[in-house]
């Protein structure tokens, strides 16, 4: 029996091949801090668990297909709060922003397509792309340029015959970049010129810790049936185990098709659907506390890093990583990861020594 | 820009078709009892409720890709008692069968593949073997044979070069077929035989009336290659919108290829996959009681349906839906849908009469 090319063509998550290796370090007693993972220690806020013990149904039955009234008006009154009309119909739940990625890359891309999206990215679109058929047409980005990729001649440059998409991950993961407004409307422009959709997946919209304007793709008007938002619970609320998502756009015929899918998996967790709603009702002065605790992590992180000799590391605007360069050549090369790990455990002896 | 042809290949689910009429019929004062969707109206049983009311975490986090073991050992018990070991390895939770569907046609399935699928069948098959680029051969049955098809020559009559898999849907949906121990084996041997694998979609299994024995797919020695079974939580517990099932395999080479999948969507729901688990505690008898309801329900169903004049419809022997064939050519065709309503309402008249 064989396995199928496009699946043989997927790799596994790079960030959980390091599962195993964690696991026995802590069977020798040693303490792990998991920097490896996008799972936030923040505690989930009150509503999801109140939204639980608060569940009174006598049956637990599918949501429809097109998602709970309750979650996507939450959503919807969440977008109004910045300026974003929408109806019910252009809001689709999803079990967490991955199977957002999923639906989208299998609606809009067949075999030999591609999608221009900025390198260093999440992994995991590339497992998405695959199994839908296409490939990925990274923009190269250096730590040395802040990951900059928002111009014109670089963009252009990876778009052709092939192309069906732009994507950018605003605020950036693993990059930690921002698109400022200009940027973004850079990108839209060429999305609509060269009659691409352009995906932002947006899940780290509220981390930002500079006060820097950051704006949704579906702020601009007049690029309506371009824009495609990728959106999720998950690290907005600390809630990445509800496995709650969206796919947001006013592209009718694009909905349309994406309900197919919708249809084809019958519907996202009711439960959690409920209780991602109640999340909505937070305060906004959530995120400002949130938000500070991520920022002193980040500058902490950020410090520290910068003060090991050799080590290249800008200080990230968004979401909750870091990328740092190492002067070593391949992470891959066995002597070079020696290196590596030489040079970052020199920084924490110096770090120790203080 | 432009829509995937294989999304454009994919239908909207039939039986959500009626949901919009429905709706519409419901706001004219009318009551609907909905026969088009297999949503149990039998009540989620409170251990459900209670893990929901018990779950005390204080960060929903991601489950692990390959699944929780709390639930990943709640299956094995279950399997255990129908005589099937299962390692935890051999398990991964899915999003519902829907998405256990999903991932083993992408990591099965190439463009141009087949997979051979007695018809009629559930409509969705259609829509996950489509999106994976691949094609349903079907093999066709009819009532008056009770929908049989575990034959040799028949089987065989669909195989060709492009065949990757055989699947078999037991109890079948929307059938009511259900296959013999020596029926299931047959289809298991032709499998092997050729080397394809052989999904079992065993999600309505506890579901069958007059105490026929039904084997699982697991329970034959030797197949451990081939076997792929689809499982699921939803019908077997009344808790369709907890989409927790699995996908099951001995195959090891498969399990990892699927796995993939998994770390691409980094998890299923975690609360859903810790009550689910506490469903399978439930002691046997509650099934026989469920399967009483059932059997009512169909016995009452069938039995004034036989009694339209024209229609012909078999006792299903499992599952819980029925099918039957109404004396027109098309219903797709607008007269023959009026003289189908015709029939029905003839009968419905009938029975109100007496």
């Amino acid at each position: 029996m064989k396995i199928s090319s496009k699946m043989e063509r997927c790799g596994l998550s790079p960030m959980r091949k390091f599962n195993p290796y964690a696991q026995k370090t802590k069977e020798r007693g040693i303490k792990i801090y998991h920097l490896n993972i996008g799972q936030p220690d923040v505690e989930t806020p009150a509503p999801f668990f109140q939204a639980l013990k608060d569940f009174d149904e006598k049956v637990v039955s599918y949501a429809p297909s097109g998602g709970l009234p309750v979650y996507l008006d939450a959503v919807r009154d969440y977008y109004k709060s910045i300026g974003v009309e929408l109806e019910r119909g252009d809001i689709l739940p999803t079990t967490g922003g991955s199977e957002a990625l999923q639906m989208t890359f299998a609606t809009i891309l067949d075999d030999g397509d591609e999608i221009v999206i900025p390198e260093p990215f999440y992994p995991n679109y590339h497992t998405s792309v695959t199994l839908a058929g296409a490939k990925i047409h990274p923009i190269p980005t250096c730590v040395e340029e802040g990951y900059f990729y928002a111009d014109r001649a670089r963009v252009e440059a990876c778009i052709n015959e092939h192309t069906r998409a732009l994507f950018v991950t605003n605020p950036g993961n693993p990059t930690g970049s921002i698109l400022s407004p200009e940027e973004l409307k850079l990108m839209l422009d060429i999305a609509k010129e060269h009659d691409l959709f352009i995906i932002c997946d947006e899940v780290y919209r509220e981390f930002v810790y500079a006060g820097e304007p950051l704006l949704s793709g579906l702020q601009f008007p007049g690029y309506e049936d371009n824009v495609i938002v990728i959106d999720s619970v998950s690290k907005r609320f600390s809630a990445c185990g509800a496995r709650v998502g969206a796919v947001i756009s006013k592209n009718k015929e694009f909905m349309s098709q994406v309900m197919k899918w919708c249809q084809c998996r019958l519907a996202t967790p009711t439960v959690d659907q409920i209780a991602s709603a109640a999340l909505y009702g937070l305060d906004p002065s959530y995120f400002d506390v949130v938000r500070d605790e991520y920022r002193l992590r980040r500058d902490t992180m950020v410090r520290k890093l910068q003060e090991i000799p050799g080590v290249v590391c800008r200080m990230p605007k968004g979401a909750f990583y870091v990328m740092c360069a190492l002067p070593v050549d391949d992470t891959i090369n066995a002597p070079d990861i020696a290196r590596a790990i030489d040079i970052l455990k020199a920084g924490i002896e110096k770090y120790n020594a203080k």
